[in-house]
């Protein structure tokens, strides 16, 4: 078979976001020993010697290899995290801080991280100002927490009203507006220092930036499938952003974790075993799950292939 | 006649970007003494309390009042600089440096702030790092002059290969990429920092995204009259950015005409008489005009009210 995405014949095996305790390590390797919890998230490689790379960007180098479905530097596949071992580059392995529990930290290498970098680097991390949430699912619920520990008041946006108690009650977001509700985009008008767009639908962008102060910035961490319609004027009016963003470096990520473990932010998560893969994936495909599996391959693999 | 623009039963009157000598001055106001040389922009009033106005984004106020066209507070319209003589708060004038003469300092106030405010506050005014500029025309030739005054690499962007000699030659850009040309447009793939896009027609903006390294940022200044089709990846993808941008407010006006003269920054322009603006608007229409016209009201504006 054809792998057409990275033009190998190998299967796509998936699974990023891969947390873990540390069995062996390399005689060069100086940042981990045998028995520390360490976690990996979307990459496992980069040249390590390009702008990007030397500047802690390597989510932006161009010979960035992905965790899994990549062809490493060396010519294999990567295979990812859906296995009983992993080898890793110590440059793209972060330390789990004591309190950081791996099931609920293992989702913030990527969903955490993919909000944590535009906060840190848009200005949306100062206590005070406001920033709104764009859809309620496995990056909106980060955001929030993270909005939160940030010290900022956050409003989810959403086209879901059923999701108002599940964002302010359970997940503390102090306000909630319905997207789809003239009257509360109205009152909403002008009031945000930025929105974290998590949505990956396609829908209409125009009127969300209305939200925005002057000068306020929506970030794109979502990847609709069509091109998004920005008139000029609503970026021009008022000297808005729309800027994009991909996960995040390495250094940012470590950061993210150890300030995620400071504050107690981690995400929520629902824990499976190997063997309920496919009903998992199922569930997912109904957005059913609040907000992230975990399979904890550790207990849950061998076992599986030992019945077969 | 109803005025639809302000709502008025006025005709509208342009002209912005006035330059002249102050012949008058109120009994409270500090800053400025007759026969100083100054300057009025884009706007002559504000509500001069809200955040934005505070914050010195007189333009980012929901209450500006623009030089012409606008109904000020006291009820009245603005007629704009086609007239012998104007009273504006002094909030809203800068003051010319002895080294910039009017006519060629007049088109700084709106075209030369509207990019300059970009450059400082997405930081593309770093010696050493590569700015595109997207059309050259009244903005566009403003923009190579600021960029090769903050000691940028510039590279002028154009559809039209017969402008290269005047971007390198005359203004002295770095460099020329034909948009519609593949092969320049492969070459200059992912080496500019940022892109002062000063278009106003409907172009594809996602290939020019493509100019820009990661984390690059392209400003629109410019406003095509349909929205403009983003596909997310390209934002997505290298942490891009693009936001718009409005004028600017006053105090960086004055850093910016400022900083014009200390660095020979001028508009390059023609000056016309009062006689001229109707064959004037006619060369417009087809851009026949490199890149201003400056009317010279103050000489010829009363002699063509005498005869006629």
């Amino acid at each position: 078979m054809k792998n057409e995405w990275n033009n190998s014949i190998y299967p796509i095996v998936p699974g990023h976001e891969i947390a873990g305790v540390v069995t062996e390590v390399g005689k060069n390797v100086a940042k981990f020993k045998a028995g520390d919890k360490v976690g990996v998230g979307c990459m496992v490689n980069s040249c390590q010697s390009c702008e990007n790379c030397n500047q802690g960007f390597e989510n932006n180098c161009s010979g960035i290899i992905f965790t899994y479905n990549s062809v490493d530097r060396d010519g294999t596949v990567t295979y990812g995290g859906y296995s009983s071992m992993v080898v890793v580059h110590e440059r793209f392995v972060v330390r789990f801080p004591e309190a950081m529990p791996l099931d609920k930290g293992a989702p913030l290498l990527c969903a955490g991280i993919t909000v944590y970098s535009p906060m840190k680097y848009h200005g949306l991390n100062v206590p005070g100002k406001h920033v709104g949430v764009l859809g309620l699912g496995g990056l909106g619920h980060v955001a929030v927490k993270f909005g939160k520990a940030f010290g900022m008041k956050v409003t989810v946006i959403s086209s879901s009203p059923g999701k108002r108690q599940e964002a302010i009650e359970r997940l503390g977001a102090d306000a909630f507006v319905v997207s789809k509700n003239a009257e509360e985009m109205q009152a909403a008008f002008g009031t945000m220092d930025g929105i974290i767009n998590t949505v990956s639908a396609n829908i209409p962008v125009a009127p969300l930036l209305g939200l925005l102060k002057p000068n306020g910035k929506m970030i794109l961490v979502g990847l609709p499938e069509k091109p998004l319609e920005i008139p000029p004027f609503a970026l021009v009016a008022g000297n808005k952003t729309l800027a994009g963003s991909n996960i995040g470096g390495i250094a940012d990520t470590q950061e993210m974790i150890d300030f995620a473990a400071k504050h107690g932010v981690t995400a929520d998560i629902e824990v499976i075993g190997a063997d309920y893969v496919n009903a998992a994936m199922e569930r997912l495909a109904k957005a059913d799950v609040r907000y992230r599996f975990v399979i904890d391959i550790g207990n849950t693999l061998q076992a599986m292939d030992a019945t077969e």
